[in-house]
């Protein structure tokens, strides 16, 4: 699959957090960089996520600010 | 300011192009990870954005999406 | 890739319209339900999308609002 | 009330799932495609919703993203 | 029409301006705070926006961060 | 921090209410609009909110909707 959204990064899962109906997942970039998501609780489990896992981060472009010192 | 989102990463203006009320700019963060936004054209030229210049990325953690090969 | 978002709904490209940075995308799902998408026009010529071509609509579940009458 | 939001769609409560804060809503449309939503637990109370009952998912154009095979 | 989006706001436009696909629109509310709107150009002819019309902003809670100073 | 969100409104928070993941920030805005925020938890413990801090909601413009009646 090929998806419009225009930033895929590449990580690692660090830590699954699960709530009632979300979940919150920590992965690591290479170079160390943290990414938190939120998704949905059934996601987490259909992906079968857990610490370690490969993964990619998908962003689509206009949720990302830009923001200076 | 502190803000909710949990993602900020920080990185160097390399392109900016402006439509007519949108502007995307992409961004090279520290290790070479490329990072694309839509902002509003006005915002851009509110923060002066150029190419060089140092930013941060704002990413609100349920903007972000988990997909595995 | 398999992706967190719970929404992909399969259809075709009715119309592409292009402006500087975005693009608006119609989607015709099978039954005849008509979805816009907007998206940068990169992506959209990085996909190749034209008049007829099949494609799927992603959607995060956290993006759904729900209404009644 | 008209809405800028470009996706309307008609459909029928199937599940509703509530957490602490927030609700998964799952839709059925016409045609036979599920839709997922998150709401806040609060908004779900406010209209009632519960299995069988005829809901609208809407959807801003600019949250959907294309995907190819 | 009731929606599930916690915040509608009501106000008067004061600014509407067109790009190819997308709109800006700013709303004045009542007390003075002016709130920013990107929507597609097609809604806000549906809509058939102009400067002094009354309308409400409609905002989803999950797309609201919070920041301190 | 300058963000590129075109949205920054003062107000004063009335309460905050917990899930396992996610809270619910609900902030008065002076004139007495009360806006409502999903953010995660982990957010609303490092930026210490509680009622009666002053705190400023920011909204990104591609994320507010328009609507008449």
């Amino acid at each position: 699959m090929k998806i419009s959204a225009r930033n895929v990064l590449q990580g690692t899962v660090k830590t699954v957090t699960h709530g009632a109906v979300n979940t919150e997942v920590t992965v690591e970039l290479s170079g160390g960089t943290e990414i938190v998501a939120i998704i949905t609780k059934r996601s987490a489990e259909t992906l079968g996520l857990s610490s370690g896992g490969s993964v990619m981060c998908v962003i689509k472009a206009s949720n990302v600010m830009i923001a200076t010192e």
